[in-house]
């Protein structure tokens, strides 16, 4: 097997790296991967242009990625459901297996998560990676290796919903239209819901909601009371929606979600834009709760199971393709969001 | 309003008439009803077969009919959300609305519950007929009359599956391909069953389930293990179904869905053919829920959005029509199967 | 019967009278009660010092009182499982019965609910007052009057632990060592919670709350970073709670319960002194779920199977007894605080 | 380290030996442990009186025993909160970490569980043992080492109340006062279960259990219709029950709890005494529930707390001591039932 490696190491703030990197050996329980497609996060974007997130700083170069599905190249001892050659979707968190969260079945909490593309951790936006064989998922023929790639912002929908309680017949907000916007609104419709309204800035988002199945979209401003956007949202749908989902993370989105939803109904919030946030607690007391997430956990499968549907346009998200070699184009593409990206995908290994 | 008021009236065994009865006053909260659709489930035929369902027996003369649906004729006292000439939808339960189950959200448990077309209670198979406004659901106008009769039989799919906690990516087994079977695929199919396998001994059933979305069908002949066949539904599958749907209610039903359904997963009782079976133990003790279902409860909203949403084709469940005046012909075709009906629809003032 | 039914009346502001008002006639589903017990509530004292809670202003003259007990002295029609003489305990609040959240089986949501002095609802600080029947309670020969009147500041306390998921070796954080601390506090033990802390900024509360079962206290002192009190109240237990319980309902508390609580855990909100909190967001981010709750629903029966296993001793709560004709001494005695109050009972026929 | 490690090791039915096996080493992530106490469960017993379990037979030489505590004698690498000399109860079951049950918080229905003392794999009555760090569970200074022992059942019980959704005021009926019996009913009062039912047909076993919270208790005979001792069942509580739990699994035993519970009650079946059992299906009609529970799952934390709380005399359950020299002894005095033994403790370091 070739030595090389290609690889995009992020060695500081602003400073991404195409670099050889060795081929890694898949220990036990472990395949090695010749990877396909990783999808462009958010998070890596930010890694890239602050260098860190929150307190997780980027101190050693570290490949990033984590977005993504490859080949197995090869399989290490133990390792039974898979085979080379099989195509798989790569859930990028490895738990300790041994903690409390990780017992009681809530295991993207644990404390000592092994996170692809978080410092300490390397990604795998590179040509060879290896993974826990047992959070590869095998991909049915008909689905493809990108959609396999986006398995991983589609978790993060699924888990919102999941949160949330989405269910037949349930009226959902969602509060920006991005693509975590977008992917939750995936989930919401494949699980039931009769309605969904989602709002945001950027009427070009809106209208892009539209082909993923939103009912209602609400053009808003910054700078609107959120009572008032609450009663607008209320008349479109004709009641208060019974679950709100915040895609933005900001004070004003927060507010809003918990003054639009009903009584007894949830609020879930995904992603933080803004670190605090000032509250009414009035919505509390009629029992709305709030609640946030944290990635995903059990729900690759479901995610698959949706894609492998065919219910839904999942493959639509993706507006730019772009190869390895091209790996900084595509990051200065979502820096700048020119051409309206939704997701950017890059493929590793097809040059 | 003019006095005449044609209704079906059981007298016993096989003694169904078309009478005139008075025209009801609605009172406090009530609403009177010019009766639109009725459809004919089968307890109604068993009612006219047998005079009677278990220890539940016809004593005096009783309108038959319970999935129906309406036009407001005239509002009592106190009601708000009503007006004349609305369409709607009959829920046909109306509960005591003081006692614990009542309270605890489990209304349909009320033992003081009226039911329409139960003995002692009066149906609504008649031109008109009272009933409490708040079970009365307003019809969107792009929801036909048809449709609102048939939330009834749907409640019942909604019902099963969220007691079997369907969700998204479930893989469904669904035992009987008759009516009940069908509305609990499309219950299924609606909250993202990623796979439902659907069985009938008849093979006609299972062709009419491909329509309405079964994922694979199952003809199965009595008299053969049920380990042989639940080995087989594995093996169609590629795994053991989360969730097992029994929509027969039979030794040999109840049994194959404990040995088919995956450890942890959950086996669902709609309707009771016979009256006790004899299970194997091991499946609970792999933690295999067994359940039963009574009727529906808070479900109707949820049948109506997903009518509304017109992700399925609830409609094409309508084989027959007929009007009022035909409603014995209507029965008798109820009763000898001719020509494959799934849903018979009586019209009450079409003629 | 006499026409003689002294009653407190708050006619504004500060302005609590004692007037005979005529004795009300129970109708159908109804009993009349010969009121026993009373228990002043802060609510109570909101509205006399204040006049009002947010915007629920006293606008007529209202008898107040809500906490009570009493003896069935007249059944209206309908009634079957009261009879004269029983004595009961009163939950205040009486719902539409038709709503969708009465049918849920939330019925303390209910938009339309009469609840007991409440404006612009009487309460029942009087000698008698009618009520639906199956609100009333009948409690055991061995539980009091007193602990009647009690099992509404208990049923909170139930409420909210319910809703915070306490269960089997929980370890509990409660915020406030008032009478909502104190009944939040026996509901957590009684439920299983294995490490209860109490915390306040008052020492004498914290000393009455060991007597109910506190495992742990910790005086607060206002305006100490939420993180550094966080970290004491960890260090006591050894771990982070799993449940925060804040029976104060302030910025700092909700921030604290925010700061101290797992990941995964849950903060519920009991009360609210201040109308907003200016929150962190990160631990949403980690999936603690923030609660708040609005009285309590379904738990009066609950509330009462604690008081009647003797498993705790509810009647400490009690204070101070007046009877009815010193009503004004006993709610001066509640503003002003003299005595340490904890609860305060009124006996209404006991002269 | 002595070579010498004292084991009973059963060869084949009614073949158990005392014989000498090497002392393990301890490898990744795991301990050894000087063996403190185990209790004899009725598993062991069954095994060696007939070879196996259902299809599960001793085909090899195993040392038995899984009720199980101990002092680490070594740490192997990477154990962190465990230290030489630290007493510990031990969980036996330690399974994959790796399928979906384990990933989703089931992990006592992982099919590749490693289970001491079940076939193929050795227990733990013998002098040192080695077993996974993270499911030995460090004992607070005062709980005993037997009491260490006993959480194995007790967290069965803990389970089995879980399962059936035991909390604050539930009514509950045990089915058999063994030892089983007596652990859900000391499990079921921790968690608020406001009055408990025992059944046995042995007095004996139902004045013990007076001892551990039985509200109540009914000797019951064989061949007496189910019907009539339910209805007696009633008459004592006064309502049916909230919850059955079958603590003998025969199908008498099924009938009955079917029978007298509530509707929309709970049915747990814990441990199977016959394979197959005759139900009546109208109870599941009634939304009766059906349940059977396989082990426990993350519930010693809470078996622990329980103990360690001291709410209750766990440690009465022991009726008899033996030192591991007497292994046989204690054995034939499980399987004679001498004495009436609930446990028997064996002390494997004690002489």
């Amino acid at each position: 097997m070739a030595s090389q490696n290609l690889s995009a190491v992020l060695h500081g703030k602003n400073d991404l790296r195409l670099e050889q990197r060795p081929i890694p050996e898949p220990g036990e329980n472990e395949v090695l991967l010749r990877m396909a497609c990783v999808g462009i996060c958010g998070s890596d974007v930010h890694y890239l242009t602050h260098g860190k997130i929150g307190d997780n700083a980027v101190e050693v170069p570290m490949t990033i990625g984590h977005e993504a599905s490859g080949v197995i190249a090869k399989v290490g001892p133990g390792v039974k459901h898979l085979k080379v050659g099989d195509r798989v979707a790569i859930e990028p968190g490895v738990p300790c297996r041994k903690c409390d969260f990780c017992k009681q079945g809530s295991y993207h909490l644990c404390p000592d998560i092994f996170f692809c593309g978080t410092p300490p951790h390397n990604g795998n936006l590179s040509q060879y990676y290896k993974h826990a064989a047992d959070f590869c998922y095998k991909l049915p023929e008909h689905v493809s290796l990108e959609e396999g790639a986006l398995l991983e912002p589609l978790s993060v929908g699924v888990h919102a919903c999941r949160r949330a309680g989405v269910t037949l017949g349930s009226t959902v907000l969602i509060l920006g239209a991005g693509p975590i916007g977008l992917v939750t609104l995936i989930a919401a419709k494949a699980m039931g819901a009769a309605k969904v309204l989602i709002t945001d800035i950027n009427s070009h988002r809106l209208d892009v909601s539209k082909k993923f199945g939103a009912d209602y979209t609400l053009r808003v401003s910054k700078g609107i009371e959120e009572k008032q956007v609450a009663n607008e949202i209320r008349a479109i749908l004709g009641v208060a929606p019974d679950i709100s989902i915040d895609c933005c993370g900001m004070e004003s989105t927060v507010v809003l979600g918990l003054q639009a939803t009903r009584q007894n109904g949830v609020v879930v919030v995904v992603g933080l834009a803004e670190t605090h946030a000032r509250i009414p607690l009035r919505p509390l007391f009629y029992e709305i709760d709030l609640r946030g997430i944290f990635r995903y956990c059990n729900e690759y499968p479901m995610a698959l199971e949706l894609v492998a549907s065919g219910k839904t346009n999942v493959k639509g998200l993706i507006t730019h393709n772009f190869s390895m070699k091209d790996t900084l184009k595509a990051f200065s593409t979502a820096v700048s969001g020119e051409g309206n990206p939704i997701k950017i995908m890059i493929h590793c290994n097809k040059d």
